[in-house]
This record gives C-alpha cells, sequence and structure tokens, in this order.
C-alpha cells in the first residue's frame, strides 16, 4: 500500500523517540485525584492539566452529572438538530450567553467543532480573516474550510494587525473583514492584546472581531467570565467562542454574540452542530453546575491565581526563563527538544506530570515544558513541585545562573519561520 | 455588517417554516426514558432515536459512567495526546477492535472529528477517493479537507464506483484510490452494497476500502458486530470507522484497522485527536459496557429486529411506501416537504415523535418521515405508533389505496439532482 511508505519517514521519528523511552505523550491515567493522578501504579503530581479549577472532582458538579445521566441517559441518542436536543442545552445556551455578557449562544459537542462549524458558517470564500500565527489548530480548520482569504499577523502583534487588514482592505475593498484572536493561547499562555485589536475597529468599523476563550473562561475577569472581560471589551468583540474542558470541569463547545439573527443562522447552519450527536447530559449539567459555582464563589478564581502566582514566583527563584504574563500557563523555556523531552520524563520519573511542547507545536530549538496548575493544588503539591523541578532544571542546566544556560531562551515572534534541519 | 444581508434569505425562509408552527426540529426534551419521551410537558412515544439498543438507559451502563465518574471526573482535562489520555481509553481502543475484528483502534471524542481527523490523515492531495453521493457530511468534510480528487458515484451504484474507478485510476495511475461508503445510511437507512463494493478489489488489488459504520455498528451482523461482518467482508475493509453516539449508549468515535502502523501514525498526526480534549471517563465507560452487553447478549439485537420487523409490517399494511431494506432505519417516503412537516407535526400532537427529512438532506420533493426503533419499545408503544400514524397518513394521503396518493415516490438515484424551484 503507497499510503505505507508515505508515513514510513514519519513513523521512524515517532519510533525513534519511542526506542529512547522519551515519548511522553498518551499518558495512561488509571485514576484522577484532580491535583494528584496515577499513571502506571505510581502517583504524580499534575502540573499540566487544563482543569483549571479542579471542577472536574466538586462533588455538586459530579452529583448533577449523575443526575443528568439519570433524567436523560448516558448518550444522547441523535444530533440536536433531530432527536438530542435537550432543555438541558437550551438552559446552558442562556446561561452561557448571560455569563459571557452576550444576548445568545450557541452549543456544540466539542471546542473543535464549535469553531470548524461556526468560523465556516459565518466567513465566506471572498472574506478577509486577520489570524493570529499562533492560534489554535480548530481555528485554522475552520478558516481553511471556509475558503475565505487568509491573512496571518505576528503573534500578538496589534500594529502589524492593523497594517496588513489595512493592505488586504485595500485590495478587496467589498470583503467581510473578521480578526480571530485567542484570548489565552494554549502553548505560550500568552495574553491577547485584545484591548489593542478591538481598537482596530476605529480605524476599520465594520472589522468583525473573534475571540477562541477555551483558556480565558472561567480564568480570566472577575469571576472567570473571560479575557473580553478582564479588558473590559466585551462590547467590541462580535463573537466569543469557549470551550468546557479547560475550566469547565466537561468537553464541548459554544458561540456567543449580540448578533442573535447570525447565530439563529449559524444553529440551522452548522454543519458540525446539524451532523454531530449532542453534548451528553452529563457533560451539559457539569457545565451549568460550574456557571452555577464561578457565580457564587469568586475565591476560586482567586485561588487559582494564588496557586499561580506561587509557582510563578518559585520558578524565577530557581533560574527559570517563564515570561511576565498574568496567565493560567506557565510556559518553561528550554530551548531543545531533546532536553525537554529528558526534563519532562525525569520529572515523571521523580512524580511531577508536566509534558514538553517541541516542535511544530512551537518553533524549532524553542521548546518548553508547559505548566498549568488548579485552584484544588494544596501549596504543598506546589512546593514539591518546586523542589524537584529545581534538582532536574540545574542538572540540565536551563537555568539562567547554570554556566551552559540555554534557559533565557525566549519564544520567536514568528511561529513557523524557524525551522528543524533537513531529514 | 454585511453578513447580516447574506443570510437574510436563509433566515427568511427557516423564519417562514417556524411562523407556521410546522418547524419540527431543536425540540427540547426535558427528560427521556428510553421509548418515551416528554416535551412541553407531553409524553411522546419516541420513533426516531439512534439509540437503537435503549442502552443509554441500561443500568450497567448507566452505573459504569458514573463509577467513571467517580474514578476520573466529570471532564478529561486535557487532549488524550496530553493530560487527557486514560487507562479507560486504551482498554476500550482494544476492546473496540476486537469486537469488529480488527487488529488496532484508535478513538476520537466524536464521529464527526474521527472522519475528519483520520480521512485528512489518511488521504492527500494527490490521492483518489470514490464518494457515494449519500455518504455523511462528516466524510465530505475529512475529503475536502484532505484536498484529495472526490470522484462521486451514483447512491450504493458498485458498477458505477467501477466504472469511475476505472477511468480515474486511468488518468491517475500513481494516485492511491479509496473508496468510502456507510455501512447504513444515516438518512435513507440504505444498506451498503458492501460485498459488491469490495470486490472492487478484484480488478483494483490497491484499493483500500474505508467504511463508516455509525448506524451499523451494535445493529448489523451477529451480536451487532457491523455492516461488514453482516457481508462476511471484515478482511476486505481496510478502516472500519464507527459512532458511540447510536447504538453505542454514548458519544465519540473510532477507526480500526490491520494495520496497525498505519493507526499509529494517524494517532500522532489526526489534527482532531491532537487538539481536542478526550472523550469523558463516563463516555469511555459506557461504551466499554455496550460491547460487555452486546457480546454476552445477542438477543438485545434480535429483539431491535423483531421490534423494527414489527413496525415495517405494520406501515406496509397501512399502505406507506417504506422499502424493503432489513434496516435499523425506516424511511416514510412522503414526497412534498410541506406534507412531511404536516404529518410530523401532527404525529407530535398526537404522541409520536418522529421527524422528516427535507431538501437539502434528501432530493427537493423527496420528502420522507425517519423514523427508528429501539429493543426497548414494547409491542404496545409499535402498535400506538401504527393506530396513529394510519389516521394521519390517510388523511394526508401518502398511502398507496389514498386517490391522491404520492406516497409511493421513490428517492431518487442521484441526490442532488432534483433541485428546489429557484427562489
Amino acid at each position: 500500500m503507497k499510503i505505507a511508505e508515505r508515513i514510513a519517514p514519519y513513523m521512524k521519528q515517532v519510533e525513534g523517540v519511542q526506542q529512547t523511552g522519551l515519548y511522553a505523550y498518551f499518558q495512561p491515567v488509571a485514576r484522577s485525584a484532580g491535583p494528584v493522578v496515577e499513571v502506571g501504579g505510581k502517583e504524580l503530581i499534575m502540573a499540566g492539566s487544563n482543569d483549571y479549577l479542579g471542577l472536574t472532582h466538586d462533588p455538586r458538579v459530579v452529583e448533577r452529572a449523575k443526575d443528568a445521566i439519570d433524567r436523560w441517559g448516558t448518550g444522547p441518542g441523535g444530533s440536536r438538530f433531530l432527536s438530542g436536543n435537550m432543555t438541558l442545552h437550551d438552559e446552558l445556551e442562556e446561561r452561557l450567553a448571560a455569563f459571557v455578557g452576550k444576548k445568545k449562544a450557541v452549543v456544540h459537542t466539542t471546542g473543535f467543532l464549535t469553531n470548524l462549524g461556526s468560523i465556516k458558517s459565518l466567513m465566506q470564500p471572498d472574506d478577509l480573516i486577520l489570524f493570529d500565527k499562533e492560534n489554535h489548530a480548530s481555528i485554522m480548520e475552520g478558516c481553511k474550510a471556509s475558503r475565505a482569504r487568509i491573512t496571518y499577523f505576528a503573534h500578538n502583534d496589534a500594529s502589524e494587525a492593523a497594517r496588513r487588514l489595512a493592505s488586504a482592505t485595500e485590495k478587496h475593498p467589498e470583503a467581510s473583514a473578521f480578526l480571530i484572536t485567542e484570548g489565552v493561547f494554549s502553548m505560550s499562555g500568552d495574553v491577547a492584546v485584545l484591548d489593542e485589536l478591538v481598537k482596530l475597529k476605529e480605524t476599520f468599523p465594520e472589522l468583525i472581531v473573534y475571540l477562541d476563550d477555551a483558556h480565558g473562561l472561567g480564568v480570566m475577569g472577575s469571576h472567570g467570565r473571560g479575557t473580553a472581560h478582564h479588558f473590559g471589551v466585551t462590547d467590541k468583540v462580535d463573537f466569543i467562542m469557549g470551550t468546557f474542558s479547560k475550566a469547565m470541569a466537561s468537553i464541548g463547545g459554544f458561540i456567543a454574540s449580540d448578533h442573535e439573527d447570525i447565530l439563529a443562522f449559524l444553529k440551522n447552519d452548522s454543519k458540525t452542530l446539524i451532523f454531530s450527536a449532542a453534548l451528553p447530559a452529563a457533560s451539559a449539567a457539569a457545565v451549568i453546575t460550574c456557571i452555577d459555582i464561578l457565580e457564587k464563589e469568586p475565591e476560586r478564581v482567586e485561588r487559582l491565581w494564588e496557586v499561580n502566582r506561587r509557582a510563578r514566583r518559585g520558578f524565577k527563584e530557581i533560574g527559570l526563563s517563564v515570561g511576565e504574563n498574568d496567565s493560567p500557563i506557565i510556559p518553561i523555556h528550554v530551548g531543545s527538544e531533546l532536553k525537554a523531552m529528558k526534563i519532562s520524563r525525569e520529572l515523571f520519573e521523580r512524580g511531577v506530570f508536566a509534558l514538553p511542547a517541541v516542535y511544530p507545536a512551537v518553533p524549532w530549538n524553542h521548546a518548553l515544558i508547559r505548566t498549568a496548575f488548579m485552584s484544588t493544588h494544596e501549596d504543598k503539591h506546589i512546593d514539591r513541585v518546586l523542589e524537584v523541578l529545581g534538582e532536574v532544571a540545574h542538572k540540565y542546566g536551563i537555568c539562567t545562573q547554570d554556566a551552559d544556560s540555554q534557559g533565557a531562551v525566549a519564544p520567536s515572534d514568528q511561529p513557523g519561520d524557524v525551522s528543524p534541519p533537513a531529514l
């Protein structure tokens, strides 16, 4: 089969890494208590989960999810369009819209499907899309499927976005123009310069801003209302997309807007909504319960930041290069892919679960260890992570004070411009 | 906003239907007992669910789903690639592979994501895809994303597929050629002529057959092992894809194959796997329990067919045009879109939940009412459906013996060739 020949070089690489024992991915978690998980009979401190608020184990969330199974069953039995829509989904849409400060929301079964279906429904072949180079794969997939003209701008660079928008709209004055950015970028943890990006509307009043706030929802802004709320620019963001698989203890995604007519259109047009089974009742009920908790208990979000800052401060004291962002994600810049894999493996062996992000997820030779902490981490968990990390980091010389440090490698502003040596 | 003008004509149509009170979709189910559901304070017999075996309410499935929530939490906290992989997912992959008779399987979070990610990983721009015209939207999305050359063949027409394959491979002798079909087509209920399609391999030994068995899994073949098993051609089908949102009481999807190397590649390459949160523990545990039940209790599948045949026989006695397939889906051919919507509405008001499939899901003027029954339907449920349907069908004159019948309208062999009058 020709396909076997085609994949051979790729698989040789993967197998090469696997043989070194450094392949870090698809670790089978045997049980999870949130901040502590079990893998291969061994307990590890989880330092890389997106369950930022630790709500996947909250007794209220768990109970409501189970009740929903009793009331609707384990599976939806169909798409929302046909037999799978539940009063739960309608309620969830209302609660989400109110939570992020928009009039209406539409729920899909995953975040990937939300971006793919929504972007394809909203944007057409003649449209312009201003696209941050670090945007998530699901955004890229939606943009490609829409066949709109994609114009990339350097990561989080509002002035380059402005220049590219000016030149693109001059060339295509009749086109609708969209700008798509994440609120908190999933790998680097960078918080979008959303305040600067929405200012482009002063010069281009017809610009439509689409925000993927997967990693900002439940974390950024008061009560975790998201990155737009954090910057006070909710009214300037036309579409807020978010997912439930991070702080919201579930899976699924939504898109919210004050353009109710457009969302009504999308609900009848999005292929990934019409042709996918609905979000299971347990998953939908979990999200509603998370919104209840977030509205009532802002201290949960505050605790996340306390934990996060304790870790970040500790990383800096060790001498690690972690950047200055107030973000739920703390990347430890390493540089070499091999070194990042070795460090991750050694952390794992010493009881800390934190995985490397290597090329092509980041530019070549800008590998990092992606860490993220949870409201439910106790101080002793963080202190233990710092203790282990301090020893491992010095061993591999990635601290600023180490003689052979490669530690302070900043991520490229132009992801994808730096490539690995030819194989 | 220009987009508002663009969607106006479409929304006018949707609103037109909604104003007539005939808009049938997104019915909010307030609770479900399986064969009976509650909508708007009213109990209805569910005659259109994909929960073919009624396992979403099986106490064993429910219990295992709840236990999984206790052990892993309500949400996965990450993609399988990073922090969200569970021993459950690995176990599920092993069980699925054995169940459908393949060496290896890879699980994604939904069926749509399985097709999109797998097809895009497997097929490349220079490849050829032989595509049944009735294939599901998720298959289409994957094929478009792969940018391979798509060649359509008339629905379920193996000889046209052969002709088109011959001509395409003559033009592109170096290309890898794939044939993609569903096992049981989701709207018409047609069972694929899979035995004839795999015979194409006798003339084209390099042809790769990809089967989407979403509606065949759990239903077709002994123990519900699927459509390939039903025809005894499992070894001739290279890739078997299936979903858990039909008979398997859950959501999610998988792809199985004896080409272990290719699936290993896919597991590291599929964007929809790497960049989507993992299937929640409750959903994965539900599927494993369904496989346990299917392996032990073939009578459950047999009961489905008993119920299904009782309904089909009754439909024919009423004089309805329902086709001759042994399929879990029984389409009642109506013809006019408006009539199908009216019939569905009247069934709904009289306690039967069965929705219309209208253009563009089917060719214009070939609207149908899509019915499907479950192992857990009691005979009295079916008899009640037949009673109501008999009265409504005669009222709208869609029975063969009715003077003004349009009932015996067979679906077009060329979906999409028959279009509605211009708006």
